[in-house]
């Protein structure tokens, strides 16, 4: 016997990231909760905020009792959300409060604060960033690796260009990639290109199987894609880390957020 | 005299992006406070958050009293944070607390639940879903649209890319993108690629003006980057958006996540 979903609104007055991380990031502790997502994003309204507890009103006439996230701070709204019949999370009204105690002025309650471009230098930073990845992905504008923070170096769909399009677009941080390939294992040294730029190289390797599978999709049936290229391909890169010392992170069972989380941790140790 | 800058500590256990979401939501509603952000990653045992009450109780040393924000759930590693001198904000703890009540069953309260690949469907999603946005950026791949849960459509710099790309990452969204340009604009229709697509077609249009300057940038004193050349290609792109009648967004000033939660509100809608 199944149990039916329960609903979870995640309700925002701008994007709902935040909102949605955070429910997320709770839920999580819960596996075993069978759980249907809902995003009301841009809930900018009292009215729209009226829409979001009418929606709650039927699902909980059907028996139901839904859990709502919110990051929306007007109160007029929030005491809206908080009439309907459903568990109410209020992500950030105990902090705010808190906050205002601490800094002794009053917090702006403004609506959509965050994700907008009021960090404009940032903002510019990341988008400059995604710009510079996506020039230089897979071993492309290698005269420009002396601008990047870090450069990813591992055999093709190890998950470099995943990792440095993340980094730019989330952390404004210049990721270049480089692909090792059938010549840089027969020089059994490093690329070129690579050598001036040691303290940035970051390798990314991966079980074969895996890589595998993961080729298998792209090429079946190919060389490229057989277990017995992937496994020659990791093992060669993985003495070529081992012998240039560069810090390796296997990508098997990571998520980007994690390997980027890694990398950034390893820039600011370094 | 410029206030010294409070020290903002994002303390997790796994990739610390649910805490620096938060902590950056709540503090943008205190604008006019001088802030200083540290990321503390990883902190999964013990000693490590004792690492961050010693770093903290050196600042407090010098007079400051940081701001901690964690979501740090292992009870000793939060009560060793909560012993430092600094304002704490345990961002998961109350949630919990109040999660465990409704669903009835504890939490399983261990360490980096979120932003792992537990969700393994949505995160092979996800990376399908970028390969999807890279393969079909800028016109590429246009007999896949198919395949494509939207089709950006604007002139070049209007903000596609990034969009596209961040639809993929985040929300596991296939974007492809089109490029209008003179041959586009000389038909006066809608380019053919995208004739059989126009139902899930989705304008980007631009100020003049920054377009002018991020093209600039790329290419200064050309043809392409020139003010009159950007007034232009804009008129006809929104004459082209209102003749075919497809909703269209300002990228102007709204940030990437901004485009993108309306585009997923509209997919919702639609």
């Amino acid at each position: 016997m199944t149990r039916p979903s329960r609903t979870v609104l995640i309700v925002s007055d701008h994007t709902g990231l935040t909102a949605e991380n955070t429910a997320r990031a709770l839920l999580a502790h819960f596996p075993d909760q069978p759980l249907r997502y809902v995003q009301r994003s841009f809930v900018a309204t009292l009215e729209m905020a009226r829409e979001v507890t009418r929606e709650v009103a039927a699902l909980a006439a059907q028996g139901e009792r839904p859990l709502i996230f919110t990051t929306i701070t007007d109160p007029a709204a929030l005491r809206e959300l908080e009439s309907a019949p459903a568990r109410v999370f209020d992500l950030l009204g105990p902090g705010l409060g808190a906050l205002e105690e601490e800094f002794g002025v009053p917090a702006a309650r403004s609506v959509g604060r965050f994700h907008d471009m009021h960090d404009q230098a940032g903002y510019v930073a990341r988008m400059d960033a995604l710009d510079f990845a996506l020039a230089t992905d897979d071993g492309l504008g290698d005269r420009q690796y002396g601008l990047a923070d870090v450069v990813l170096v591992g055999v093709s769909r190890a998950g470099k260009t995943p990792t440095s399009l993340f980094l730019a677009l989330q952390h404004g941080v210049r990721a270049s990639n480089y692909p090792l390939a059938e010549d840089d294992f027969e020089r059994e040294a490093l690329p070129v290109p690579l050598e001036p730029h040691r303290a940035k190289l970051y390798g990314l390797t991966i079980d074969p199987r895996r890589l595998h599978a993961i080729r298998t999709q792209r090429k079946a049936a190919s060389r490229y894609a057989s277990l017995e290229q992937c496994e020659h391909e990791v093992r060669r890169a993985e003495r070529l880390f081992s012998r240039v010392g560069i810090p390796v992170r296997d990508t098997t069972s990571a998520s980007v957020e994690e390997i980027a989380a890694g990398i950034l941790a390893q820039l600011r140790r370094g």
